[in-house]
């Protein structure tokens, strides 16, 4: 009998060993086990990370007084919530409009691992993506000068960017981009899959390394991988048309490529793929087999890849509540029927 | 020069003293100093206040996937970042619809206070005015049977209710509207000015001192009584008419009573009075005066009240933004665009 229980273990931690060097040639990289080292990577070199710039942008990023009518934040539709999204197919924004192109919320969690930003890789880091939905006028319609007028009206925004930028900072709408960037770049879930990444071999169980393996083994990870399991642009639909795919909807940028969205929470991120077309994990699973492998994903394997891809859930960061302080006779006025 | 500084405090501490008195002649009270008398005073003797109650009941409170969009939750309109509201004239809902009379989001925070809830003073406690806006066609617009799909939908949901409530708690619509009134009743805002009214005689500045004694010399404490400064039904333009009436703008319940707003942090939750049309705290003083009272509260005199009433600024519960439970294949699908 315990001969028995350590072969089990032995083998056991054989297979551990062997998935690990296999995870790691597929591109498999995990978010480090030290902070530090997690701070490191994260921050921009061009706008380091401190307290104080995390604070603000925190602050920003659940203030709707950046929004045109002052009702969206940037949290309305990457809700820290809601594992960093809406649960909508399409995000909703400015008097109700659905996103044109049927595009659905990406989750803000982990954003900071992707190579390209946006569906359709547009943007280069996150400092340059926050400018992008504040301003776009079917989320959150809000001119640059508008923000700027808004953010300079509050004395405590204006004494906040000063402790976090200096006294002499000029508080416009990049400094504000900026800032909601750097809180941004803090929002990273580590999970067991990062602890046996980085050597836990334990940390996954045995029905979740066989998910693991099943996982690579049928090619998700020749886009899933590095530290988000997604972030680059790719060929959608590259084997076999995607059928889910209505008229208006983004088809990808010009070469037919679609940023590959993160598998960490993708348990709490449905419905899926860009257009949010695909309500359940498993049909995801099968979905991309078909059109992007060019195979087929049976029963058995595809509930492996899901048990895996639950082990992504992530440990979020804990979030205090921000007190956003009052508007002034300054703050620019917001028409709330009109606007 | 050490006679003078001691006649100066003498005299300080003696109108101190009178003008405590006075402040409780007047009516009004504060929030105890003590937690143990706070929780007493704002928990429901029918539905006591727990830990398991209160944490469950912030879930919900910041959950969208209660109202029919599921994109609209109770902190929407009562955003506990913004002193309990939104900032908008009238509030806005379901498919960016604006509240039909035109009325603005009372602050919840102290609401527990009150001694009617709504404008028109209709619900008794917060357990009965939870229900309200869930289901209002211009505010959340969930039916009851869907509410009720939604929670039972998630069995982290049904596992908290179980710990609150007990193994064999039905969990109904009521009992997601009771489950949030407990977290409402703990969101209340002591301030220097209860130090104050509790004995602590140089919690207020001389200034703001003065302040107070203008507000109850003026007659605003006739209203504005009591723990919420605020909180029973009283006539509006109860001696001139309010100018800033527009058709279709609620003109009070069917005896023309409004109920009286709380003053707490009254200096974050502009725009002003039931239909958000007043802009600053001095017009809506002087106008409060105009039309309620029948005097003329001159410059100097407003200026007093104002520098009082930012002494009612009160300390927010700190808040944990709560992590909410993955949708499961039973929770009612939303259909974004046409719902």
């Amino acid at each position: 009998m315990k001969a028995l229980l350590i072969s089990a273990i032995v083998a056991s931690s054989v297979m551990g060993a062997s998935l690990l060097d296999e995870a790691k040639t597929a591109g498999l990289k995990p978010i480090p086990a030290n902070a530090k080292a997690v701070e490191k990577l994260t921050s921009n070199p061009k706008n380091p990370t401190t307290v104080a710039k995390a604070e603000l942008g925190k602050m920003l990023y659940f203030e709707p007084r950046l929004s045109k009518s002052g009702l969206i934040s940037c949290n309305t539709c990457h809700n820290l919530a809601l594992g960093g999204s809406d649960g909508m197919s399409a995000a909703i924004g400015h008097k109700w409009t659905a996103n044109p192109h049927h595009l659905s919320s990406p989750t803000v969690y982990n954003a900071v691992f992707y190579s390209q930003q946006f569906w359709d890789g547009r943007s280069p880091h996150l400092e340059d993506q926050a400018q992008g939905p504040i301003q776009a006028g079917p989320e959150m319609a809000a001119p640059k000068e508008f923000v700027e007028g808004v953010v300079n009206s509050i004395p405590s925004y204006v004494n906040l960017f000063k402790k976090a930028y200096g006294k002499d900072v000029k508080i416009n709408f990049a400094k504000v981009a900026d800032t909601i960037a750097v809180y941004e770049r803090t929002l990273v879930t580590p999970s067991r899959y990062d602890d046996f990444l980085n050597g836990k071999k334990n940390a996954l169980s045995k029905a979740e390394q066989k998910g693991l393996k099943t996982f690579i083994d049928k090619g998700c990870a020749t886009c899933h991988n590095n530290i988000a399991l997604g972030g680059t642009m790719q060929a959608f639909g590259a084997v076999a048309p995607y059928k889910h795919m209505n008229v208006g909807d983004f088809k990808g940028d010009k070469n037919g490529m679609v940023r590959v969205p993160t598998l960490r929470n993708v348990t709490e991120t449905a419905p899926y793929f860009h257009n949010g077309q695909i309500a359940t994990l498993s049909e995801a699973i099968k979905e991309m087999g078909r059109i992007q492998l060019g195979v087929d994903i049976n029963d058995k394997e595809t509930a492996e890849i899901e048990t895996f891809l639950k082990a992504l859930e992530g440990k979020k960061p804990t979030v205090i509540y921000p007190m956003l302080p009052a508007s002034t006779a300054k703050t620019p006025k917001v028409d709330v029927v009109n606007n």
